[in-house]
């Protein structure tokens, strides 16, 4: 509109105040652990930043920090949340709310405030639980990231999905019924979070008699990455394991 | 081993200079558009690159290559497919035989190819058509690429996956009771390849009463990127477009 209203103003300099001072969040992913697989949007938004932000689950180190630390820079503030991993959700809750209220005491001081997170903030990511918290007070930009499917796959030299392929992605603390049927029901499978449901897991697609269209890869990208067929996964698998299965018919090109 | 049996020897100075000379070959994701949002590996690999290799679709300019545009360099020399999209698959078939050839002898002369690869070069890729055809022979590393999936998400500000949550990708030429089907089973369900399968997709998702929790993005990441509720969106679709739905009950935090 070229023309404002009398009744539309308000004072001038206290909005232009407003609109200067306040800071951005950012939710950043930073891809599935290879530094280099982070973007160069990333990379850039991290480089510059004066906050960055994390949690940090049950007083371990922080992944997403880890993946980042070449590139934040000396004297950058870092707002941690310790999140406890608790059945109960008070806990949590409690240190998000904590963390969502120096997130916001940065950005109303000004500050862009980027958050760090591993893979990509909305695929399986704890930034949404920021995101609730602060997205509707204030200007909110995610940035993509690699996720670890895609990573797993070009690890493992399996093409994921092509054509009209469908892919289904199934968290392994699921119960043993509904992987089956859902692993029966679908095209190509990725089956995140896998750790101390291996044994679980890799007993339903045997019994569906997929064993041997499926590949088991640990901390993809990483110096200590294990790529191998199911039939020879390790009995133990950490947190940051998936298994990938496609049943594809052949490809026709 | 450390020891070699004089029965396992061959000429040694063939052996070494083949390992010298064959190049490697790359498929390399971009992402989804912004050239920002292309890895820092693919950033340094396209850099560096003497020989690039992409498809073209029927005639149309590549995006892969638009994305790279920036970060090719002079007198790289281009390796262009050029896939027509008929029904039959002799023609395409002859194209990607034609391009493996080429890049090959681009290996085979101690050649690096980079496949330059829209999104992920196994997530409904054609770089997988070339992969079938020149893995077994020379060495392939696949550099993973954000893809749509989570960009689109980004943009809509909608997070995908939480906790246990599964996601479905379907493909937007789906039949119409196959959509149906999958889209009742799902939690979460992303929609690719929407283009002239909108109206179909659109009305599947009204009668099962989805309609308000649905998205539609269309050339997400891009200057002229659309992000609208799906009850707004408008009545012709691009290819590049993808419809988001999550059932989610609200997030536990």
């Amino acid at each position: 509109m070229a023309a404002t209203n009398a009744s539309d103003a308000v004072e001038p300099d206290q909005t232009m105040s407003e609109t200067v001072m306040v800071g951005k969040f950012y939710g950043v992913g930073l891809g599935p652990g290879d530094p280099e697989l982070m973007t160069l949007r990333a990379h850039r938004l991290i480089s510059n930043a004066a906050v960055v932000a994390y949690p940090a689950l049950a007083g371990a180190e922080s992944f997403a920090r880890a993946i980042a630390a070449d590139v934040i820079t000396q004297g950058a503030r870092e707002i941690v949340m310790d999140v406890p991993m608790t059945v109960e959700r008070a806990p949590a809750q409690a240190a998000y709310d904590k963390g969502a209220e120096e997130i916001a005491s940065a950005l109303e001081a000004g500050q862009d405030v980027i958050c760090l997170c591993e893979g990509d903030p909305f695929f399986y990511g704890s930034f949404m639980y920021l995101f609730m918290r602060l997205s509707d007070r204030y200007e909110v930009e995610v940035v993509p990231g690699v996720t670890s499917i895609t990573t797993c796959a070009a690890r493992a030299g399996m093409p994921l999905v092509a054509r009209n392929e469908r892919l289904t992605v199934l968290p392994g603390p699921l119960p043993e019924d509904e992987l089956r049927t859902r692993i029966e029901g679908a095209e190509s499978v990725a089956i995140m979070k896998v750790g101390r449901h291996l044994a679980k897991i890799r007993s339903v697609i045997d019994k569906l008699g997929f064993a041997d269209k499926a590949m088991y890869v640990e901390r993809a990208s990483l110096p200590d990455e294990v790529v191998l067929p199911l039939r020879e996964a390790p009995e133990k698998a950490p947190y940051f394991s998936m298994i990938l299965l496609t049943k594809g018919a052949d490809p026709w090109l």
